[in-house]
């Protein structure tokens, strides 16, 4: 089998880029995976793990003959790794990123590589609270969506490419535009991670006669702000990057507690049941999932 | 050793009666434990594993020769369950309950209960979303909190015997007053699982460009809205019993809900990290737990 890539970049050897590293050279989709990012004990351990071929901190090292990048830094560096790497690579390399928003990103990743090649914007859809390429799994990507972002400039084989890509590593790549994706992840992601910081905020600072509050929270505290755990750098520039879909989620959701809140301040029984039925009936429906 | 009891009663063998039950018969706290409950299929559940000696669906086959009852059904139910059995127990029979509220629940037993005997109001914080004996789990309490809530009325004796029972199944048991109880369960306990539900029912009713957003939740999702599982009637009735405390709480909330939107609104980049980062440091704190 040919590989996809003769050599491939991957910036940012995380979570989900180291993951990808890991899944990419383990299905043979690269001729050599190259990992680049600023953090050298987190290299080392990339390196050490075996999710890379070789790692570099510098640009023009990490980028000579690659002929496609994937930028896998939180979304508020992605623009600025993707402008150091760019005087380093030939033309016509492929950008790709995996940054939880696109509207803004992808729009400026194209002004950013325009002089350079074709970019196409991707998400998949897996993560979790941890980081760094400690943390990093083979089989993060299996069976998870990715989301790919198309927009009217897009060059359809490099779509094609990293579509390839994707499915190579077992996800199962679906594709909408950067606004559609935008406004969907703003209430199944972007949202919940607001109101799991909330909830925390909330009752790490309330008072109850003199007890530490947090010190009474069983396992349904616990779930409902896991994702609170999360880096707050990399969340702050999503919702900023992301402010109008995350404000008007943000809005639905306060009419979803307030609907709850009237029904509770008028003592009425049965609505409040209906809907916390309506919302449980949905949530199973879920399943309990990973 | 001599037992604490010579033969305990508990309504409601689910996941929290069930439970106990199994590990009071594990423990020898009991010469023995009868199950009474409605649902003969559940009871069923409970004789195979061997979670009770027997069961009995008629009151006052179940409560004769009884010196302690414990009410293990849902809120809303556990004041007919007493008066119920109240006609078939002999004098000073002990009532103790697992009551997710107290202030309100409490009174209610204290009143029906007092031409019997003395009234130990408890709630064991340990559960999940699921229900049934069948859920039931010999070490629920091993290591967890059982807040026991005595008032002014509360006898010393039998405050004692209930907290040696839930010492006996590994609980670490801590006295408040059934206010500060509430107030404190409101923030912990009743107010994440009212913003699971508010955030499904959000979600569910949101429509991005015709996707089916539920499709679209990842572990975090997940995670956030798991205790939306739960039983609508059983989240309804502890939320009105508590709707003073209930109330605050998401007032609470919404006002840290308001801070985010705030910031966010205002593109306050440094404003919004502070407050993420300060959640995560609280959260973190925490611990991934149970």
């Amino acid at each position: 089998m040919t590989a996809l890539f003769e050599r491939l970049l991957i910036a940012g050897v995380g979570l989900v880029g180291g993951s990808l590293a890991h899944a990419v050279r383990e299905a043979g989709l690269a001729g050599e995976v190259v990992g680049f990012g600023r953090s050298e004990p987190n290299l080392a351990v990339a390196r050490e793990r075996g999710l890379v071929d070789r790692t570099s901190r510098d640009p023009a090292e990490a980028a000579a003959g690659v002929d496609a990048v994937v930028i896998a830094t939180p979304v508020g560096t992605a623009v600025g790794v993707a402008e150091a790497l760019r005087p380093h690579v030939r033309p016509g390399t492929i950008l790709t990123d995996v940054g939880s928003v696109k509207t803004a990103l992808v729009a400026a990743l194209e002004a950013c590589w325009a002089p350079v090649g074709p970019v196409v914007g991707g998400h998949p859809i897996a993560g979790s609270e941890t980081s760094g390429a400690a943390a990093a799994r083979v089989d993060l990507f299996r069976g998870r969506r990715c989301i790919l972002t198309p927009t009217p400039a897009t060059d359809r084989a490099a779509l094609g490419r990293v579509r390839a890509l994707w499915e190579g590593v077992g996800a199962r790549v679906e594709e909408m535009t950067p606004a559609v994706h935008d406004e969907l992840l703003a209430r199944v992601s972007h949202l919940p991670h607001l109101v799991a910081y909330a909830l925390v905020d909330a009752v790490a600072g309330a008072r109850v006669d003199g007890h530490d509050l947090l010190a009474y929270a069983g396992s349904g505290f616990r779930d409902t702000t896991r994702i609170a755990g999360s880096p707050a750098g990399l969340w702050r520039d999503v919702a900023l990057a992301n402010a109008p879909a995350v404000r008007a989620a943000l809005g639905e959701f306060r009419a979803a507690l307030e609907r709850l809140e009237s029904l509770l301040a008028a003592g009425d029984g049965d609505g409040l049941e209906a809907v916390l039925a309506a919302a449980r009936a949905a949530r199973r429906r879920l399943g309990r999932g990973e």
